[in-house]
């Protein structure tokens, strides 16, 4: 257990936490994808794989701009919302039911991400580094647009066809 | 592990989900509170506290609604979310530094909620439960306004504290 004694140290520890939790990320929207029974939904998914790759590789930018290497921190946080993912997706029995419960565990996933890229911005504008406040921005503006597409799918069509 | 096999098991699930993620941050906050450098900080999640007790009251009515008694089903993303936040005070040797944390984790916690609440408004209204949708809306208003109020302690003063 790292102790943090200023805003730096807590800045390096989120960093190392959303490292992680983008990288569990990555290995839980493939599954995801191979389990969704509507088409708009699996490429939502995949679209979303291959952005968070671009995520992944920013946060090494800023890990690079801090003079670090990339390392992880487990975030019990992402263990837990992608844990609850996975007992969901278990406990589905019909296609149209998973994919609604899916789509509201992608978003529970989008906005611990939110959270956690709203409060990277404000500390690297606190600690003067405005290269790195840019690079967390292209990410949550990502999440914000894949929250606002799951939303479209479920309200626009998978919700009723679960119902 | 209960069978989901329609769109009113997921709505059910999710509900006693958030019922014991609400009751589990109704332990946390007064932890928080006591450990929090700044009045104004204290005074947050003593009020947001009291919120809570009435978000609790206001789940226990969408069970009445649903012809159920309240109950509540471990939720693994909360558990990870508070665990994460627990570990952060321990490391934070700081007030100030521990006051930027907890406001930041405490910012996971209403996103979580943000993102369950805003699925369960949706679900209630495909359901035909407006009554239901509305107790969920009083719900989700007022983690915004959680959300918000902590941005403007943080981005007015608490991080330049911490930094």
């Amino acid at each position: 257990m790292a102790a943090t004694k200023s805003l730096q140290d807590l800045f390096v520890n989120l960093l190392k936490d959303m490292y992680f939790a983008e990288k569990q990320i990555l290995k839980a929207l493939p599954k995801m994808a191979k389990k969704a029974d509507s088409d708009e939904l699996r490429q939502a998914f995949e679209h979303h794989f291959k952005e968070t790759e671009g995520q992944v590789e920013r946060l090494e930018q800023v890990f690079g701009l801090c003079g670090l290497k990339p390392s992880a921190k487990t975030c019990p946080a992402i263990e837990g919302i992608l844990e609850e993912g996975e007992e969901d997706m278990k406990e589905a029995k019909e296609p149209k039911v998973l994919d609604a419960g899916m789509i509201a565990d992608a978003q529970a996933v989008e906005h611990y991400e939110i959270a956690r890229y709203g409060t990277l911005i404000a500390w690297a504008n606190q600690l003067g580094m405005p290269d790195a406040a840019r690079l967390f921005q292209q990410n949550i503006d990502q999440e914000y647009n894949a929250d606002m597409l799951l939303t479209d799918l479920a309200e626009g069509r998978l919700n009723c066809e679960a119902a």
